[in-house]
């Protein structure tokens, strides 16, 4: 028998009482006694309790449902019943055909009990069977979402930069280079190039979100050789903060929005509460920053520039303890340790005008104001040693009337895994990419 | 002296009468005078006059004016005043301090005379001084804007799927590929096995803008080697017709957005008229479409499978004059001509279920119901005398349950081009990538 009905969504079915629908999912439990058949169907709203009393010999749908296997895809097709006894949702549906779409092979590849890696390589199963892993990603749409609500409502314009390159882009180092039609290209290890050109280009707000790649050996449960980076510029800042304001608030709004659809869903499944941070965010030098992990007993030797895992928590728990605040921006990092498009204070030039944003101790950005002026940003590239021959293309854009400018790059998974409390940037991306991992 | 005020845009400056004010923009034009010096300042919203009477020796403004050059980027602070003989809105700046931000270098590289290729290859001017750029990107942002509401609209996930592959992904021809920890990788030529994994992993409706890789050697104006894909895919589907009734909604929705928002305005800048589309648009099936072709005297000796461009057009003209619509699918292809995963009808294993949709003319999309039996899927690949062995981890997402599914695949800047009557590509991509061009 071919289903006639259209398909009603599990989450819907209150509404069809006594009407026969047809229901779409995956066969989530199976029970089959002697007398009765109970399959339970999930789709991606809910899950709900097919009943069939077997007929014996000729029993097409009772056939149909002995030969299910768990994760199969099927089509039911039945009548909806009320049964305040039954324990999803008081409804049952009563067969009246069976349709397997797709019969899932047994045993499964994985269960709950299967390591992260192993889960990996049957992600697809791995994100269809755990309730966490679908949250995740409507989690993940819905922040995007609001993200970008607040940059559109402050005027910004979405850009689609190019990934691919003519030179290694900011350093030489942690790049892919790919064969090109008789030459070399290499991949883009963030927009940042691009999005100060869109800048150049009269764009006023550039706004992108897209994959960005590092070749870099890092096996740390938050490093990827490819993630989803979400890119921001400003034109005519008048300093610094102006980018740290624009962050601080697309987050707001991102994570305001992520707690009204999801903050319930959250709490039950991650066992974590989701609300917008409150602005604006605490800031601290990194100066101010060392100096307070010092006393702490953090790098006794003082050899250290920038701040390692370690001083990044210890920052966090200060602040947290200071502020109540879970963020923090870290600001005017030393010149040595940032890019040489990085403005300089006129009279600091061992320091920069830039910022990272911490969460939870975890770095979730980079930002900065850029160097605009073509002759202070060809000294500071040569003061890093670095031959501006192959950067002539980025350099020509500050020739012309570059305004004034600064942004952030944000690593999306890395947020998520925050937010979400996971532990590894593999459960916050749908197919991971590392040094060892390149599929599925 | 420094600017003390905070930045008014061009656009809002009738609101700041009689007040002092910061403009920050770009030297659009300069006519320095005997007595007078007027300079016009353009910012992303507008023009407006500055005028200054000479003050002669000591008059630091006039000095300050007397050196800047067309596209430098400057902030001016002066008094708005009412000037009903100003042909700028009526209004013009008088100032009282003048800030060069970044001076540009004389003369500009390129002007309106300049050629395509060497307009790109300062692409960042091109696209700053061409209101039609400018327009373009704002068109652009409001369209994929448009295009999200309807997809989250009708519960799509928005994902991000990996651009690095570890086999060349549809087929071993036109793919990128790079270096990857001692071994190869493949970049992405669409998110066709990644999105279709979505769905067997129970994402219900898959949305992705992105971008995708082709290293085809075509010289065409609308073909490039690096582009934004915009991808969907559906799960559940009865039949292809849901495919493509999901893609005529997201059209006719953001085009309705970018008419709303921006009508007028490509109306005068491009000189073409933007409307939502009626939906359905026309279907017609391959057969159809040649027959007809054919009456016409299209491929006299009857070996073309595939349509080319010629009937490309041919087909659009026909279904123009036949219905009135710009928009016309064209169903069936034959099974020769397209990739192993389409699915075919039944009883006819020599068609797929798959369609292009072209607007006037030029294709944009490429859309079908996927095949999602594993045993079929296998079959069809054999077939094609494909080696099934590197598509083990794609083929592997249909042995546990895959649902019925079906998508599309959009070319971004194509949809933009035709949008907006432009003659190639280039003019409709920030930074344009082809076999020759991998600058700026």
């Amino acid at each position: 028998m071919i289903h006639t009905t259209s398909r009603v969504l599990v989450a819907e079915l209150r509404q069809h009482v006594g009407e026969t629908v047809s229901v779409s999912g995956w066969v989530n439990t199976l029970r089959l006694q002697a007398k009765m058949q109970f399959v339970v169907v999930r789709d991606h709203t809910g899950m709900v309790q097919v009943t069939h009393r077997r007929g014996g010999e000729g029993d097409e749908t009772e056939a149909a449902l002995e030969s299910l296997t768990a994760e199969s895809a099927v089509r039911i097709t039945g009548r909806v019943v009320d049964n305040a006894i039954v324990k999803l949702g008081g409804l049952e549906l009563i067969p009246e055909s069976v349709e397997v779409l797709n019969r899932a092979e047994t045993p499964l590849p994985i269960d709950e009990q299967t390591g992260l890696e192993h889960r990996l390589d049957w992600r697809f199963l791995d994100v269809r069977i755990r309730p966490e892993a679908q949250l995740l990603f409507a989690t993940q749409t819905t922040f995007e979402q609001g993200m970008r609500e607040y940059a559109y409502s402050q005027g910004c314009t979405e850009m689609h930069t190019p990934k691919l390159m003519d030179t290694a882009s900011e350093s030489g180092a942690e790049v892919f280079e790919l064969g090109y039609f008789g030459r070399s290209a290499y991949l883009a290890q963030s927009p940042q190039f691009f999005k100060q050109m869109a800048i150049a280009a009269g764009i006023d707000k550039v706004f992108e979100i897209g994959p960005v790649f590092r070749a870099e050996p890092s096996f740390t449960s938050r490093h990827a050789t490819e993630f989803t980076g979400v890119d921001v510029e400003l034109a005519w800042i008048t300093d610094v903060e102006d980018v740290m304001r624009f962050e601080e608030h697309m987050l707001a709004h991102g994570m305001a929005k992520v707690a009204e659809q999801h903050g319930e869903a959250i709490r039950e499944v991650f066992g974590v509460e989701v609300a917008a941070p409150q602005v604006p965010f605490p800031r601290i030098t990194m100066a101010e920053a060392q100096e307070i992990l010092r006393g702490k007993g953090w790098d006794p030797e003082g050899r250290k520039e920038d701040l390692d895992p370690e001083g990044e928590r210890g920052v966090a728990a200060h602040i947290k303890e200071q502020t109540g605040h879970e963020f923090v921006f870290i600001t005017h990092y030393p010149t040595s340790i940032r890019p040489f498009y990085h403005m300089r204070p006129a009279d600091r030039p061992d320091l920069t005008l830039s910022f990272d944003l911490l969460w939870k101790g975890l770095e979730i950005t980079t930002g900065a104001q850029r160097e605009h002026r073509y002759d202070v940003l060809v000294k500071q590239a040569a003061g890093k040693g670095m031959s501006t021959e192959p950067l002539q293309d980025y350099l020509n854009a500050f020739r012309y009337g570059c305004p004034p400018h600064g942004g952030l790059g944000m690593g999306l998974g890395r947020v998520l895994m925050v937010m979400l409390g996971l532990d590894s940037i593999r459960e916050a991306t749908f197919l991971f990419r590392g040094p060892n991992r390149l599929t599925p």
